[in-house]
């Protein structure tokens, strides 16, 4: 792999590189400006002559299996992170990998997590090349300093799907981790220890890579229905003592922010939602599992029961929040990415209107429409914002990578993008004259809640003058920037960094929308 | 499109033709003998920036609908029977591109029946060249007597789903009949008027075809779940007054068969199953809806009860018979392909182990293995039966070509499959020294019940030794065979044939296992 390159800039005013690992990369062009060509990536045709007729494909351990599946130096091996901080799966593929003697894996996990920083030693090693995915915490920290080998690519959920779709990223060999499965590798998330709702994440890898394994802790006869996995789609099956940490896989209920600020950002985005008209029969909003998205749902749900509100569907990152919601018939369905606590995961076990859903159904771009536009709000993190409402939340404002992008470029194609977030954290302003890292477009960035005020983008006259007249401390947002910033005594200290890129963010159409580069200690 | 074609020996001894419409075709080599090479189809990559963000993909009418595709002469369109007997689709279809001057279409429904009668009016005039699919009734009547301008092909369920995925047959534009959809496309048949229990047969279309149709005559709010089609998939979506005949769809009620030979022929079969040691706790088997059929699993059933055995699973064509059993836990599911009564589309859509399959689960032979492998014993019909137990399910001895071949091929490669089948029919015997066509190779056809003993192929050592003894009359075949020309007056007079290939049976792996021949009037 050639980490040469020339930067150019793309349509949002940032230098971004035109080659990336070896292989070329189309600058950011605009949203809906990039026009992919050609025809969907084409895996082998397989045949059931090289399958048991029995239907068994279960192999004695995970090393057999790679060996099955024809590992060598310089392959793509992907995992996927619906176990969360808890996956066991990860660690033991690349363990497996070491032990082969296999160097130079391009390691492309939809998301990786602390519980994976043992990989670090697999980067030092040679094992790993490098990272392309999700790398939160201690991984982002060890790339930020320019350790690892290759660039570091970005993308979101519907991105990945995208990108395994098109051929962009081609998967030698998918790893899943089942939390049940049957020996033909049907599998599921819904029961077992390690039961983690759904397995959308690892969805595009069984449909394109050339080879998948299954790797579970709770093999059941066939079949293993729902199978939101298709054992069609799988090699070889491998069963494991434990594949996570269930306490770290789901929690046994998830917390709502106690913050007095955080709590009255989540009111007035609420509240924004309501007087803004979003709120009405039949209408749809997402929320993540954060504690600030929490309560900003509870919020909303009393206000639908003071004015007999029914939404049509609400989407998931699913909580018991929701699942009372939809219980308690406030919404007709909850469209599931992720189950985010063991009421999730019931519910969805037990609900028929409980729907698991995928990158693919929900956020590919480079599908026949996906869910994303047509939910009416959402409300979404970002560690920065900037006067032009772009935002960031893949690096801090110091230039360390510490988060992934999870579905939030995707999301912010509903018909309201709300940012309900701090105008500053640690004395560092959130609000900025430009963000250290565009993760997404202002002109998609609708709504900003802080504590000191709600901006508008003026992009949305709709909204503008639908809130005229309203209670809420609707304000200019560099109006809220000056302040905050005298607050914190000016702006921030640039972060100190060097020339070397090491990650591309990817946008949702493929596109190279900026970089990262390297934080100088 | 070009007929000119050679014809070589396959590995029946059946003499082949080795193009089919222009195209290559590879003669039948055995029984996992054929490997593909090659990537499957790859679908040209979409971009939502050319679909509604609001989701709404409804046009005026398939008129519109199909111009919108880009339909032009000589396109390949596809319908599918999940409407069966009262499909009124693929006629309003065909009318459409009549009105539009389109000519020289190739039609490739999942199969035809005769309300599709007034197809040949389209035939005649050139607006569909030929008909790749299943033919039952007059269309294939009309396409015996060679008056269809290409060759019929016909292919088994999961030879459908094979020709499509590995880029055989490429789908221009396909149309889904769905009993209930949203604007977006996601759809289903277990709800509206037209409810039919589920759309498997379409999968493959949905994913491979370059554009994507969906007509119903049940629009719902978004979302339609479960989505059996997804509508990421779909392009355009009609609505229609109705888009079929309730009463043509499914039967309020299955008939068992009334017939005294076929009572005895279905008990002698079940006996078999118990006897064979086939029915065990965790067994599976499948029937179809025939009465015969039907009536076995009735018998069976009964031993079960008897003998304290439950199934893991039952494969559909489901019936209230099968749905019985899952409600009395004589089964832990049913695993269907399609409903044929009001009863298996009511379990479907309540209960949670009544799992709709696919074409891509059940029968493809080039994906990582199917189901059809997993299935103890599966009983089937046939036309005709050679006394090395090869089987014709798609002509009569007359020559004609009246049915297709359904799940027939595919479900050859279950673990024990039996033919019940009547000795003879009108006089004219169905043991035959050679059939009329062969549809399926002998080697995996195990048993033959007939009214007049059973025979099981000599391949079958393990059945034979474990039938000895039994009080079943286990009989040589050539001795049955011998014993109804004697009754019926010697074999019957061969069909009058000329020399002209009217359309070609494809083996599930795609290559041709026999071949028809124009019948002279």
């Amino acid at each position: 792999m050639n980490n040469e390159y020339k930067l150019v800039r793309n349509a949002l005013g940032r230098m971004v590189p035109t080659i990336i690992n070896g292989k070329k990369a189309v600058p950011y062009q605009g949203v809906g400006k990039y026009r992919p060509t050609g025809r969907k990536a084409a895996p082998p045709i397989s045949t059931c002559i090289d399958y048991p007729a029995d239907g068994n494909k279960v192999v004695n351990d995970i090393k057999t299996a790679l060996q099955k599946a024809g590992i060598k130096d310089g392959m793509t091996i992907s995992t996927h992170h619906h176990l969360r901080n808890g996956d066991y799966v990860a660690n033991m593929v690349f363990d497996a990998c070491a032990e082969l003697g296999v160097k130079d894996l391009m390691w492309f996990p939809s998301a990786s997590f602390p519980c994976h920083s043992q990989q670090i030693k697999h980067l030092e090693s040679g094992v790993i090349h490098h990272i392309e995915g999700s790398m939160n915490g201690p991984l982002g920290e060890f790339a930020s300093y320019g350790k690892m080998k290759g660039m570091g690519v970005l993308r979101s959920h519907g991105g990945r799907y995208q990108a395994v779709q098109d051929g962009e990223v081609h998967i030698d060999i998918a790893v899943l981790a089942a939390p049940t499965a049957d020996p033909f590798g049907n599998a599921n998330g819904l029961t077992g220890d390690a039961a983690c709702g759904l397995l959308g994440f690892a969805l595009a890898d069984s449909q394109y890579a050339d080879k998948v394994i299954i790797v579970t802790d709770n093999l059941i006869d066939f079949p293993c229905y729902p199978w939101q996995i298709q054992g069609n789609y799988v090699d070889y099956v491998v069963v494991v003592d434990k594949i996570g940490d269930a306490s770290k896989i789901v929690s046994g209920t998830t917390q709502i922010t106690k913050s007095p600020d955080r709590l009255l950002i989540a009111e007035m985005a609420a509240r924004f939602v309501k007087e803004s008209g979003i709120m009405k029969n039949g209408f749809s909003f997402q929320g993540g599992a954060g504690g600030t998205s929490l309560a900003f749902a509870i919020f909303l749900k009393d206000f639908m029961i003071e004015e007999n509100v029914k939404a049509r569907f609400v989407r998931g990152g699913s909580t018991k929040y929701l699942v009372d919601m939809l219980e308690q018939g406030l919404t007709d369905y909850i469209l599931d990415g992720q189950t985010f606590d063991l009421e999730g995961v019931r519910s969805m076990r037990e609900n028929p209107r409980h729907a698991d859903t995928s990158p693919f159904t929900s956020y590919n771009y480079h599908g026949k429409g996906n869910f994303a536009t047509m939910v009416d709000t959402v409300v979404l993190g970002a560690t920065e914002v900037d006067v032009n409402f772009n935002a960031n939340v893949v690096t801090h404002s110091d230039g360390r990578l510490l988060h992934g992008i999870g579905g939030w470029q995707n999301c912010l194609f509903s018909r309201c993008t709300i940012l309900p977030i701090p105008s500053f954290r640690d004395r560092i302003p959130v609000i900025r004259d430009e963000v250290t890292t565009i993760s997404g477009p202002g002109e998609l960035i609708d709504v900003i809640v802080t504590e000191r005020g709600i901006a508008i983008n003026p992009l949305r006259k709709d909204l503008i003058e639908q809130m005229k007249g309203s209670n809420l401390p609707i304000r200019d947002i560099i109006e809220i920037k000056e302040e905050v910033e005298e607050i914190c005594g000016g702006q921030p200290d640039p972060p100190k960094l060097g020339n070397k890129i090491i990650a591309a963010i990817k946008w949702v159409d493929g596109t190279v929308i900026d970089c990262v580069r390297q934080v100088i200690e």
